[in-house]
């Protein structure tokens, strides 16, 4: 197996492009450091703009043949690129913030995207023939209902940040994640519809899929988490190498992706859930060094991996031959494009603005602070609408920067902690778990659900044990 | 950009031999760590095992089809799997001990492939003919003689462990990397040459050509290290984000062996030196994290590529297909295998035998520790070039398990740090200089390097200042 015998073979069509995409990656790494300092400026933009920039250069240096260097399918996208960031966003999430928020997550995730797929799928129906865009099947209006419904993850990530607006960060992220899974099953839904007999069995069918796809989806990510980690407990590769117990965490999570693409569940659901589970038992399992190496491999990996999105993203705004692909006139994509643009801001506006009132007032009862201020739902949720669609980042960026310092910091960690503390000293209050049960739910669930995890769970799956305060 | 989109495209037969894959290298680790304590097997017994045994159950699953789940090309292996292996080993290389033998390294790794080139050429072109293989052309011999004149440093990575046998690990380990690039160079001189006209500018021309490789090469290597470190240096990236420090480390390196492919360089020797260049300069000017996290990143990726490398060639050996190609008899195949094994074997001694000797008589002017001894020459030397044709791997590795405990444990470390510290402390020292240049030229060579890099270097690029210990 001498080296030499492939070496004549590797050909310039796979070396330049990837040269050449990881030098101007390196270049967009170096440049945004030096621009982060400036508050208008961040790293997507930086990436968006430089991948633009060396987009005209390639266009001109090839004679205006092609504005990118590297064939973007999405097999690169679905398979390399996206599970290191749902993963990623997973492993560091604050897990008690996410969990508190269950309801409104769900709410925001499941009801919302039916909401606002029925409203696309309407205006869309009304609207395209109107533009003189004809030919649509009732299917296909339902198609273009649920694709725009699903919102990208990956924009919000780089958008808001965890430490800077945590309640809206785990709003919105997770319902990201929730949102997909449903706009799967809605998708595969729709392509098995019969329109001709559309009845009352075939919403309840849709429904009863996505409970389903949701909970094996979960239940998929999860096993594979309590896997890794049980395996990593009960092998203890700690004795031997880090390097082992970084290999199993890394393949095991993608694993768990692969998997749930190979059965046809959410993937991103899955891997989010094993990058939770992973954080919570695996990751104490391991080394000292494995601990800090996984930290920080992880966010690498998930940085990278959105850097070279957003740089593609910019080149690929360049790309003639996607262009030329469609004998529309520009002034009816330009409608077209713009009639989409307003229907999923109002499918959102229809769910967002009604459900964060009902979310607030069930919350209210609960604890005040947690409630979604009018501010958050204006700027957080359309800035994301309007980013997932790529229209004009630039400037919403820079919007969404401006208002993100002002938007008031909901402070739910303190009230949560401690009550915390009290529980784990405070034996007296377990006989007041029934009046709990009924004023704050979430709290009760979440005192049980501890107790559960430190008598069975931690015991086998590996982690600190009770008293602790890491969320 | 919502996700789904594309969901509905991710294809099985994508996602169905990614997922068995990694599944695979999975259980590989698994396997391999609780084989582990048994000191008849190692890593690479254990992959090529279940490769075997996985390629078996394939094969038997699809009804003889094919018994390879992923298309193994030369993409995969030059462009992600060999990179982060031979990175890895210039990055974690011990570098004071690589350099002391830079000497005997070179002996073998040029004069060495030049020999057994030659002998491997006269000897198939005398003995092809024999066995009833004919129609092959001078050109053709002597590209046989070429690439099975280089040797496979990843094979010789895993069998000796650099702790265990040093000095022979940084023989056997530089000679590959030096070999590699004389492989390459002789290779393309070769399809250049016009055998009708061959004459003695022809062999000098080669010669110049490899040193014009070998001088490129390094170059280049040293310089995006050299260039990585200093950017690391002024940007201080560690103020903001370990994630970026570890991006810039890895995507730099990785672009070291796509520029040396482009240009048509060797790849092999850019990224060793590019990893020896980071871990001496770059390594010292990232936070105390990302030092951390880069050691085991790399280690793991190495790993993980290796792991994989083995995998498949379990899997390969079943390959159909691959000898269904030839329209050779089965006998006339074997004898052509055994005449190959043959020639390799001796064109190997023929430089390993004169070339441990030359060299073991001028190291014992300098210092006696050093040398080369015959069971060194001899299981060393002769296991790597069986394993590395693949020849029956798993006794091999046995045999070789067994005596490499027994091997003498070259402690060349001690004089020389010795040397160090009195080098440090005692000016007087200096003016023996140019004595010592005459006795124990290495020595002064990197007495007068370490004073250069500390002077000039360090301040620049980064790194700790004089007197450390570090190797």
């Amino acid at each position: 197996m001498g080296v030499l015998e492939f070496t004549g073979n590797l050909t310039h069509q796979t070396v330049v492009p990837l040269a050449v995409f990881v030098a101007i990656l390196c270049l967009c790494l170096v440049v945004g450091h030096l621009l982060e300092e400036n508050r208008w400026v961040n790293v997507s933009i930086t990436a968006i703009s430089i991948g633009f920039i060396s987009g005209t250069a390639i266009l001109l240096l090839t004679k205006g043949k092609n504005s990118h260097i590297l064939r973007f399918n999405e097999e690169l996208f679905f398979i390399y690129l996206l599970p290191p960031i749902i993963f990623n966003a997973g492993f560091q999430v604050k897990k008690k913030r996410f969990f508190h928020n269950f309801f409104t997550i769900m709410l925001f995730g499941v009801t919302g995207v039916f909401i606002s797929t029925l409203i696309i799928t309407v205006g869309s129906r009304w609207l395209f023939p109107e533009l003189g865009f004809i030919g649509l099947t009732a299917k296909d209006f339902l198609a273009v209902g649920t694709i725009f419904s699903s919102t990208d993850t990956v924009c919000t990530l780089q958008v808001l940040h965890q430490d800077e607006t945590p309640l809206l960060y785990s709003l919105v992220f997770g319902e990201g994640v929730v949102n997909d899974a449903t706009s799967v099953v809605l998708f595969n839904a729709i392509q098995k519809i019969d329109v001709a007999r559309l009845n009352r069995w075939t919403s309840l069918q849709v429904i009863g899929d996505f409970f389903y796809l949701f909970a094996t989806s979960t239940a998929l990510g999860v096993s594979i988490g309590l896997l890794t980690a049980y395996l990593l407990k009960i092998l203890y590769f700690g004795r031997h190498s880090t390097v082992r117990e970084l290999a199993i965490m890394i393949l095991m999570s993608y694993l768990s992706y692969m998997l749930a693409e190979l059965f046809e569940l959410s993937g991103i659901l899955t891997v989010f859930f094993c990058g939770i589970l992973m954080s919570h038992y695996a990751w104490h399992n391991v080394t000292e060094s494995s601990r800090i190496t996984t930290r920080h491999i992880f966010a690498m990996m998930s940085f990278v991996a959105e850097t070279f999105i957003f740089l593609y993203v910019g080149m690929d705004a360049l790309d003639i031959g996607k262009w030329k692909i469609t004998k529309l006139s520009f002034q009816k994509l330009t409608g077209i494009y713009c009639t989409i643009v307003l229907l999923t801001l109002l499918g959102r506006a229809a769910f967002v603005f009604p459900l964060s009132l009902l979310s607030n007032y069930i919350n209210r009862r609960a604890q005040s602070a947690s409630s979604i201020t009018f501010k958050n739902q204006v700027f957080g949720f359309l800035t994301k609408s309007l980013i997932s669609h790529l229209l004009l980042p630039n400037t919403l960026n820079k919007s969404n920067c401006r208002q993100e310092p002002r938007s008031p910091r909901e402070d739910i960690t303190l009230p949560l902690l401690s009550f915390e503390e009290s529980a784990s000293t405070n034996i007296l209050r377990a006989k007041d778990s029934l009046s709990m049960l009924i004023e704050r739910p979430v709290y009760t669930i979440h005192y049980y659900w501890r107790k559960f995890d430190d008598t069975y769970m931690r015991p086998m799956f590996g982690g600190p044990h009770s008293g602790s305060s890491e969320c």
